[in-house]
């Protein structure tokens, strides 16, 4: 067991800071944590203790959804709308990682940067290549990335190059499936494209697949409207676009749906009556002009929510920029249709517990989750005008701080960094 | 003289990239280009030659809006408009650069940030204070940073740490100028704060100090909804904000002026009549839930237009976060409106040769320009799984590198990194 010293900050709910100046964290040799708070209990006195003096002790991050073999073109490419975008830079992109060296090669620098920026925890979209999505989970193993990575299905619509044959795609992933056996720190999710890219019959093993084997699935969701009209044609049967995944047994309790820009009330409701997670890609929306999703609401409802980098839709893998985006977005959405704006505390959240939440934990830095924290020294910035508050420091850190000032990261009690 | 080669790329036009892939530029003793091009003519083949191999030669960036002062609270206190966020924030920290000691200490790491991040010409806002004003310009010549630094001017509206009295900011600024004389490199600029921190007699002594002595002005205008009526109610002869200026005598030739969020068709056609700077801060903009600036018109109506950090409305002082800024702040009012976004060459225009103009220079690394720039190595980021064409590179570098990627900057010729 082990105990870390330091000006403790948790989300303990979507507007609730836990601040622990100059606290204790305890976290037992599997890396959960055992005791939290302002005083050390003496039965842990003996323990080693590491002292992180003035420093920060945050929550780690939880991406959501990114794609890896995207990570190549991140910061390119951004001229285009969505379908285009996904036709003239992405997919010839993906196709890539039909090389294992090319696939090694970008699977480690992500890992390698995610684990920098302090992300320990994703929900990762790999390509349709069976052996590459094998190479990006041992490549986040070796790293110290936690969480969920999908080889992706696809037999429509996707080009000479990355499209497969439907049963290809579902021999494909039960291959997959089978050698996801020897990974321990990152589990296997079921990963149709969207409902454009997979045909029915695909969709519909997928959906018996999830259910059989108790895998949670990811997709994209309502995130352009000219996507939105071509799954309304290509699914005439379907009055919304989660129907397409709901008529195959896809939309389930934890079910991933990166965006959900344009999803109505409607479609809100159907999240949260089913535990659906909603994925906000606050950069990624905006760079390809998909649209500002209505966070804020989704909040207000009760729709579970977090976020995601959108790697390489967005072009920032940190999530301490994912926040400021998702700030910065609702305030475009605050000037252009009057919605309240997300505070720091809300955006922390979003991109801690709420995530957080995806693999079992209690919000915040609580007795029984594992220890996923990154200690964060704000030294480098301004010296202030006047001494800040803990909460002003966490405001300022996700504005202005980046992976240099991430001094040590821990993934479920693993130092990584 | 000397010799840079490598990949030279320049604004030479708002959508006009001149790129020279292994290029040379040669610059005389005076740091003024002489030539620029894809070959060294013979007549520079003895010169010392500094090989940059593949990295990118950019211009150097020109930030024509920013508060030293508000430095300090750099990335906190975002959670109010305008005008509460003045009188909450803003004025008691500026008031802090009565000390001197405090701010040479803020002036001395401002300085230090832009240089880092290739800023080598700037238009600033120092505070009312004369001898802090002071401290600001010598810590700017110091670090090499170059342009033009006001004294605040606020005579109404202060509150009662920050507002002088009508005489004393009169006296002061006469003794301010009197001591500038001492600078080479940084120079000062009249700078009424806004419209309502002036009395008319504050700003007519202003307005007539600029005409007998040859002085540029800057100030801010229709940035919020709030402010634009206070200005209204204050000045109820002049039918628009800018008219306040006009009066005056400060609505001039290369009068600055920061924001313009809400500058309808009339007071654009005023800017561009007076040739009158325009200066998009889009960070501070969004951040202060002021508006989002009709850029994209603005440069299709011919009005002058460069970009600006604003800090501390905006949290970010390099300006590769402010191009990126401008053009996500395009597209979330393409989302809304329907505009047409900002591209990378635009935004990149709008960070040098738009700026740099206001020094007289020409668009671009013009021979005869004082050489501006910085070196840029994008071997950090991720390894493309295609070769990228010159203009690739800069998009994704301005999306993705940070001040850690500039390895060299050059100020009027003068190496400062």
């Amino acid at each position: 067991m082990k105990v870390w010293k330091g000006n403790i900050l948790s989300a303990a709910g979507p507007d609730r800071l836990e601040i622990f100046e100059g606290g204790y964290l305890v976290f037992d040799a599997e890396g959960v944590i055992q005791f939290v708070g302002p005083e050390l209990p003496s039965r842990y006195a003996a323990l080693p203790l590491e002292d992180w003096g003035d420093r920060l002790i945050l929550q780690s991050f939880a991406d959501m959804h990114l794609h890896a073999p995207q990570y190549p073109m991140v910061g390119i490419g951004m001229d285009l709308p969505l379908l285009d975008w996904l036709e003239r830079y992405t997919f010839p992109n993906e196709a890539r990682f039909a090389e294992p060296d090319f696939a090694r090669q970008t699977c480690r620098q992500l890992a390698a940067e995610l684990v920098r920026c302090g992300t320990t925890r994703v929900c990762m979209f790999s390509s349709r290549h069976t052996d590459a999505t094998l190479i990006l989970m041992e490549e986040l193993e070796r790293a110290g990335v936690t969480g969920y990575v999908g080889k992706v299905n696809m037999d429509r619509q996707g080009g000479p190059c990355l499209q497969e044959g439907t049963e290809e795609s579902k021999r494909e992933t039960l291959r997959w499936l089978e050698e996801c056996r020897r990974f321990r720190r990152v589990r296997p999710i079921l990963t149709p494209r969207f409902t454009p890219s997979c045909t029915d019959e695909l969709m519909g093993f997928l959906g018996k697949l999830a259910v059989e084997r108790g895998l949670y699935v990811q997709s994209h969701l309502s995130e352009n409207r000219a996507e939105m009209a071509l799954v309304g044609r290509l699914c005439p049967d379907c009055a919304q676009y989660w129907e397409t995944y709901c008529k195959h047994g896809l939309w389930r309790s934890h079910t991933v749906m990166a965006h959900c820009v344009h999803s109505d009330k409607r479609e809100r409701d159907a999240m949260r009556k089913y535990g659906v997670l909603a994925v906000h890609c606050p950069d990624s929306n905006l760079n390809i002009c998909s649209g500002i999703a209505p966070v804020k609401q989704m909040l207000r409802e009760g729709v579970w929510v977090a976020l995601g980098s959108d790697i390489a839709g967005g072009a920032m893998p940190s999530m301490l920029d994912v926040m400021t985006s998702a700030i910065r977005s609702s305030k475009a959405r605050n000037i252009a249709e009057g919605d309240e704006v997300l505070t720091v505390r809300e955006a922390y959240y979003l991109a801690t517990s709420a995530g957080h939440r995806y693999f079992g934990d209690k919000p915040g830095f609580a007795v029984g989750n594992p220890l996923h924290a990154v200690v964060l020294d704000d030294r480098r910035l301004p010296i202030p005008a006047r001494p800040l508050t803990m909460e002003e420091r966490l405001e300022r850190a996700i504005y202005r701080c980046d992976d240099r000032d991430i001094v040590a990261v821990s993934a479920a009690g693993r130092r990584v960094k």
